[in-house]
């Protein structure tokens, strides 16, 4: 008898109907046999809805109060799922955030969870029940309600799971599971059957927003073993796990993309110690994160430094850089925000040489040229030209023999 | 510096621009000097659209569950509501049920208040923060959410002002207090200033539904002095007090009427001990309430009866009779729909004789025939033709001096 926890999202919610086709899920899992906890999302706009409300009352809203607002989605629809279940002969209670309790950080609208209390939730559990836990609440040490973020309740899913020891975490969303790369740009994209955690990581956080990176983080931690999979198909999901669980490892996993990146090149900044601290300690200061940096030297005791930002934060790192030019002391400032990141992520390439070649050659082949380079022990991105996405994305997952059977 | 609760209802927190407006009002309440604690509705339609959505999702839902999710419009509110007051300077934090907290029996969707817990709430008033509490939610001693029923938010206002001992609790609504009779029918009708808790307590149950009933009875209880009062103008309300508070005692405070009313006759009854069990009897185990009763006893040995019930129940009523025809032995059984009830009302009646008099004789004048009459200290009720009902209220508003100066 497995124990464990399902999540559903918000279009999953969406609406009587479609919290019967989850609470028909659930039913199977208890038929077959298994103890069963359900986090559920809000129905899908709601959050939002309740959002707005707080903006217009306020476009400096209290933290605090906000969370006792937008919490309220997670509150009805595990009411609801639980009315729901127990309509089709499963027995079912709702346990809110500060019943269990989740305990938090007070970091409002971005709180952390601490641990998470189960004796009342196991006795339930183990007597039969299914417990419906409202995902993204939770409460602070000093009774209030807090909330994790958006996309938090993906996070209290492992939480829940690692908590309970659960032999799984399903979490159900509105795609099957994992691609190689995004199937709109590459129709022979395949769904991977197994992840690790780390691939998982680098692909959400350069593209591939299938589940919230702390809630991989955690699960990775806590070696919660996750499974993505659609709420609206049958079909077999991706399962993310420890790096052991795969016995063959492929050299590539799948090949990310991520649009929200420009460039900065300054030109002519004086080649001594200090000019970096210069240039990027106002903009941290700004709260503008810098990803991939090159630095060329040339041969009259200047440099170019080029490195990207955001490319919803272009106008206000140019700002940052503009009000501190005197201090850096370069000679121009050019900015281009038609540039984005393409990245190959598999723990194979740990001991596998040669994973850059392949890429650089494929790229090179095709006449795409490459602005800026980053790696990691797992991961290697460029920066192209915009209008080489697609290009690229296709040769790199054919080039790592991604491509499924015809 | 006095300590005032003030209750919105859902016409007045309907969207962030009227929570601006109670949010104006509450400011002028801490201007003046006073300690504040606030209780809110749900927005206009939000707890209709709830419970829409738990009637949908099972016609028999789990009234716990259904409470989860009902409670919800209030606590969006309280959030909505300490926001905007913090954002024109006023300090402000929101107090659901469960944090005070607020406890109540375990008759979920019906509960009723034991007890409200005030220390920390009295801590932060006096510090000079604004309390905002949901209304119709609690908490029983499982440690489940609970509400009220529909209009419980005057009660949670009454109980909370009671455990604070408030100097006054003023329900702000959407008309301007409580007026002699309904200014729909009597363009002359005037605003009372005061009333007692009884006119009060009679007046809502035939009709002028304003407050709550159990939020009379409990204010009654607990001498929690009362204004009524519009959330849309700066007009005084009216003040609902104890007796010894009203110095200069109207004879009649107002005049009533209630549509929701059907008259039963049944001819031909056995004039024998054990036949108003028999008929009575099964009328109550069915929940159907009996109002007005009246019994000729006819010369043969047998006798008439005639009753009142909700004009919503008769169609249950009557075929409860027809169920239990044989056991009662009647000879007839004549149902009417279209009878009201019209009563009037008055602490002064209790030491002034003559009342009843008045009222026939200004319906007698009008040829308006009575069907039946019952009394309380307060009250005289009479049940006439439906197509009657205006005039009746008219003559009878004019009859004991109620009119406004033209």
């Amino acid at each position: 008898m497995a124990l464990i926890v399902m999540k559903f999202g918000g279009t999953s919610m969406a609406g009587i109907e479609r919290i019967r086709g989850v609470a028909a899920r659930v039913k199977r899992e208890i038929e077959a046999g298994n103890r069963v906890a359900v986090v559920v999302s809000a129905m899908a706009g709601e959050t939002d809805r309740l959002v707005g409300f707080c903006r217009e009352a306020s476009p400096l809203a209290d933290p605090a109060e906000y969370d006792v607002v937008v919490a309220s989605g997670e509150q009805v629809t595990s009411g609801l799922l639980a009315i729901v279940l127990q309509s089709i002969g499963v027995p079912a209670r709702s346990w809110l955030g500060w019943q269990l309790p989740v305990h938090t950080s007070d970091a409002h609208g971005k709180a952390r969870i601490r641990d998470v209390g189960t004796d009342a939730l196991l006795a339930a559990m183990n007597a039969g029940e299914v417990a419906v836990i409202p995902g993204f609440q939770g409460m602070a040490e000093s009774g209030r309600v807090t909330t994790l973020g958006r996309g938090g309740s993906d996070t209290s899913a492992v939480a829940v799971a690692a908590a309970l020891k659960a032999d799984r975490c399903d979490i159900y969303t509105d795609v099957e599971g994992v691609f190689t790369t995004d199937p709109r740009i590459v129709p022979r994209a395949r769904k991977l059957a197994r992840i690790t955690y780390e691939e998982m990581l680098e692909l959400a956080s350069v593209g591939a927003k299938v589940l919230q990176t702390r809630s991989v983080e955690l699960a990775m931690k806590e070696k919660v073993r996750v499974q993505v999979l659609s709420s609206f198909t049958d079909a077999p999901g991706t399962l993310v796990v420890d790096e052991d669980e795969i016995v063959e490892q492929e050299l590539i996993a799948g090949v990310a993309y991520d649009r929200n990146e420009a460039k900065v090149t300054i030109r002519g900044v004086p080649d001594k110690p200090g000019v970096v601290a210069a240039i990027f300690g106002p903009l941290a200061d700004a709260g503008i994160n810098v990803d991939m940096i090159v630095q060329n030297v040339a041969n009259d005791g200047t440099t170019d430094v080029t490195f990207t930002v955001p490319r919803t934060e272009l106008i206000r790192a140019r700002s940052v850089l503009e009000a501190n030019s005197a201090t850096i002391g370069y000679a121009q400032l050019l900015t281009d925000d038609s540039v984005v990141k393409v990245s190959v992520v598999g723990v194979g390439m740990k001991s596998h040489a040669g994973v850059a070649v392949t890429m650089f050659r494929a790229l090179a082949d095709r006449g795409i040229n490459v602005q800026a380079i980053t790696t990691s022990e797992i991961k290697i991105s460029v920066l192209i030209a915009e209008e080489y996405l697609e290009l690229a994305v296709r040769v790199l997952h054919t080039a790592y023999g991604l491509d499924a059977a015809a």
